[in-house]
């Protein structure tokens, strides 16, 4: 067969660690994002990486065990006990990993949804999440769900419980539009882990789980003053700044903007901010990239609204 | 003028540190509750509290500065610069302090209560939850809204910041129903905070505050599954259970039947737990009970839907 005749999904970057959500929120966005394709091979079983693109540095492994677009995928046949034809992968990175999108994560759920479209549906969507999620441990050795789940379900999604599997898609207004800003430095996760102290201050717990919860309270009632007293970290972010350029100078630029919230996006060094609407975040986004360009910094800026679709087939 | 000219109000007893949401949920129960009755008195200005009731071990301070229903009420004469006539207090304490019940935090609330309606109110209700926190301060040495907001305010209440006097009243299903057993036995709020650590593992951070954004969610969305997953405290339960009788026996029984949470209320030592209705809670009552009878533990028990509306004149 040749590639055309293939299965092609598209799965989205995701903002994770949203604010006082570390570990716990995330959102999608529609762009940047990786593709993969699937098609039946008749000259092997299970699932073998052919061909990865968008990885000059030829960082990517093909092994099948160690790739989390292919663990994904394997994970699902083992579950159903499939034993037919081979599936050939054909994996498009769109976006590099490092960079706080959700880099692992879209291709852990670009691989599974994909296998699963081309099984015909065996499972549910939200039932590969618990799939995607072990994909990611592959790329990252932790069990968080919070780039997986809203990758694949789109939206602006709670895990209540990585380990279960346990993942809440939340209401959110309409109109709501982030920037992402991604400065070209390299912070690795297991760094960006590394800097986390282990525990954290009573008070500090308090404050940020009552944030937490009023954010999802005033996303599901529209009540973005809300929203916006909550959208804070008085935890990680204070600890991980340090690792991204001009961090504070961008963040004081989005507020003046009235973003809902900034923060820094998963383990970094990409920043989001988070606005009412794609007028303010498109003005906030211009003097955000000013602040880089200013000291110098190379940068990539995505605007997006939230993405509500999640990984799907193009 | 007669007592029985006074104005009287009624403020409930409430369940605060609900589960996951230590310091910042919190709910109203029917009863017990205290009663202030207020009136004004010219052979004095501001407030004197002339008869304490319920007290037989008089405990609680005469002073206008030292008792939680007279700071509160004096607190907002001060703001509004009040010069007119003396207001008497008369509290009638129908539930003893350090019982969990949030006493303290009912006086408080009864007391400016009775002075806004006395006075007109200047105030409206949800702006008298400034003065309650600092009524309550007085007696606890801490700013925690999670008593005072729901006593003020009826039904099941996050507190997002207690500083700044920020409550938020959350939806919950009809019916739910809850059991509350207070055990005869003397936990100072001091020494239960005394046991705490200052710090939380990240791990438990992060668990507890997904739950408690989870539980929220549940209640908005009339999921008690959720609600029942949600409701649980690995962070604050454990290090104080072993100062309440049979904790973890009582526990069990309230599970056993189906309990959407039980846990301990305020800092103890009565222990709560919520349920789906009052068939399951008057049924759980009796075997909650069964455990303190058999360990002759001296207990009262109060069944009560949760009280939606809070300090009221009666």
């Amino acid at each position: 067969m040749a590639e055309h005749n293939g299965l092609r999904v598209f799965a989205p970057a995701t903002v994770a660690n949203v604010s006082c959500g570390y570990d716990v929120m995330g959102f999608a966005i529609d762009s940047p994002g990786d593709e993969v394709v699937v098609r039946f091979n008749d000259s092997f079983t299970g699932i073998k990486i052919l061909s990865i693109h968008g990885d000059p540095d030829k960082k990517l492994p093909y092994e099948t065990a160690k790739n989390t677009a292919s663990v994904s995928g394997q994970m699902l046949l083992d579950e159903i006990g499939y034993t037919g034809k081979g599936i050939e992968m054909h994996i498009h990175k769109k976006m590099k990993s490092g960079t706080g999108l959700g880099s692992s994560a879209a291709s852990a759920v670009a691989g599974v949804f994909a296998v699963n479209e081309l099984l015909n549906r065996p499972f549910i969507r939200r039932d590969l999440l618990k799939f995607a999620i072990e994909g990611e441990r592959i790329a990252d050795g932790a069990v968080h769900g919070d780039n997986v789940a809203p990758c694949l379900m789109g939206g602006m999604v709670l895990v209540r419980d990585s380990h279960e599997a346990e993942a809440h898609r939340i209401f959110i207004p309409d109109g709501l539009h982030a920037v992402v800003i991604y400065p070209h430095v390299q912070v690795l996760t297991k760094d960006s882990r590394a800097v986390l102290d282990a525990t954290v201050p009573l008070e500090k717990h308090i404050k940020q789980s009552a944030n937490l919860a009023a954010m999802v309270l005033g996303f599901s009632r529209n009540d973005l003053g809300l929203v916006q007293r909550s959208m804070t970290d008085i935890i990680i972010e204070p600890q991980r700044a340090a690792l991204i350029p001009c961090f504070y100078d961008v963040q004081k630029v989005a507020q003046e903007h009235d973003a809902l919230g900034c923060s820094i996006s998963g383990a970094g060094p990409s920043i989001y901010a988070l606005f009412a609407n794609s007028i303010k975040a498109e003005k906030a986004a211009v003097e955000m990239s000013n602040v880089y360009r200013q000291a110098s910094v190379k940068h990539d800026v995505h605007l997006s609204p939230i993405n509500m679709t999640g990984v799907k087939i193009v």
